[in-house]
């Protein structure tokens, strides 16, 4: 019987081409699918909650898909885990209703930025944080993202032009402790680049070169500004996807 | 005028063949040489308090090298870490007496052993440490690591014989923390797989395979036991080195 599996999967994004399977190329949906082979001898599509960019992080990406299993769930769990590196974890694995879908159910997101605000980085932080050793305001950078929650039009804050760019930002804050700073965002869904162009904004609020004030302007002009460039992957991880 | 200079070097070790140069592989101390190529254009020889494995990280290595340098500190440490890899940060400059030798001179090291003791690791924790989600007696390895605390052979806890096989280990202790468990040793030299081969004992130990009252009838033996196999080398750092 066809059966619908929901997973949870943990991964560091750093050495993969992002989420989505492309051609001769190692991403993280690519090297499931592989192992979901290797376990029952075809291919089976796996729909992801979302897509994450090359070298971004996930704590809790979630997917699902369709296949006629007879095992336990612990058991595909630990079948899969014991065909898929390191670098990539199943956390969970979940037998759900046939109408369960993980990208058109998934109500919100929550990302995560880490910055490494110090003067010196140690190669255990790199791979999970950017690294900017000039000082940052960070009240500024808190007034900045309060100013995201909003249900807006997103455009100014993505890569292009996109179909539907009103989204809702529930949560935007920032948190400081000891060299890190944390940037949390909560979305109904995120446009391309959207969450790292924001990080780009508060950056560059944090460095003074963008008054809080001027991101009411940005969202009204519709279209990315040099005051936001997008921040590096390396600092971004989906912590979560709410259902 | 040549002066002695001491660096401090953290890494990790994830990608690299160990620290000890050798051709046509990546070695720590061949990249940081290849980096004072590049700052000094000329091949200067770097020589560290010790080496360490393919695979072991290092918070606080020490090299020294000598050169003729007109630059403060800092600035060569800028300038070393602009053409160094991520994965490898100095974190100290200093200028020393031109007797200091980092090798000769160190007094002891400290090395860590991490072990996740969990049905799961995660994707940003497996780079770092040891994976056993089998249960482990921490009194039972507890009990053991006390019994390392000797000046005595390490013949057979190394690979094979070794000239000066007598050390003297001042600190060995597990703690544990969560889903964690820490080893850390001092020691005033350790042999080749040394660390990792009395981890092995304690692993061993933990697992009931090992009673910790063997441990002495091993030293006797001189000679590598079954009993202790060489754990791998992603839970070892070099915490420090003491002059």
């Amino acid at each position: 019987m066809l059966k619908n599996i929901k997973i949870t999967i943990c991964y560091d994004g750093t050495d993969y081409h992002g989420w989505q399977i492309q051609p001769r190329k190692k991403t993280i949906q690519g090297v499931i699918e592989d192992a979901l082979y290797l376990f029952k001898s075809k291919r089976i599509k796996l729909t992801g909650a979302g897509r994450t960019d090359a070298g971004v992080h996930a704590a809790a990406q979630v997917a699902h898909f369709k296949a006629d299993l007879d095992y336990p769930e612990n058991e595909l769990l630990r079948a899969l885990n014991g065909n898929l590196p390191p670098d990539i974890r199943i956390i969970k694995v979940e037998t759900v209703d046939k109408e369960f879908h993980a990208r058109k159910q998934a109500r919100s997101k929550i990302y995560q930025y880490s910055i490494c605000n110090a003067p010196d980085i140690t190669p255990f932080e790199t791979r999970y944080a950017l690294y900017h050793p000039a000082p940052l305001d960070i009240r500024k950078m808190k007034e900045a993202a309060s100013l995201f929650i909003r249900k807006d039009d997103f455009t100014s804050f993505s890569s292009n032009r996109l179909r539907h760019p009103v989204k809702n930002v529930v949560r935007s804050d920032i948190k400081k402790q000891g060299k890190m700073i944390f940037y949390t965002v909560e979305a109904d869904g995120f446009l391309i680049y959207m969450a790292r162009t924001m990080v780009g904004a508060l950056l560059a609020a944090g460095r003074g070169k963008l008054v809080p004030g001027q991101i009411d302007r940005l969202f009204k002009e519709k279209k990315r500004s040099p005051l936001t460039p997008t921040a590096p992957a390396r600092g971004l991880c989906l912590l979560k996807v709410i259902y």
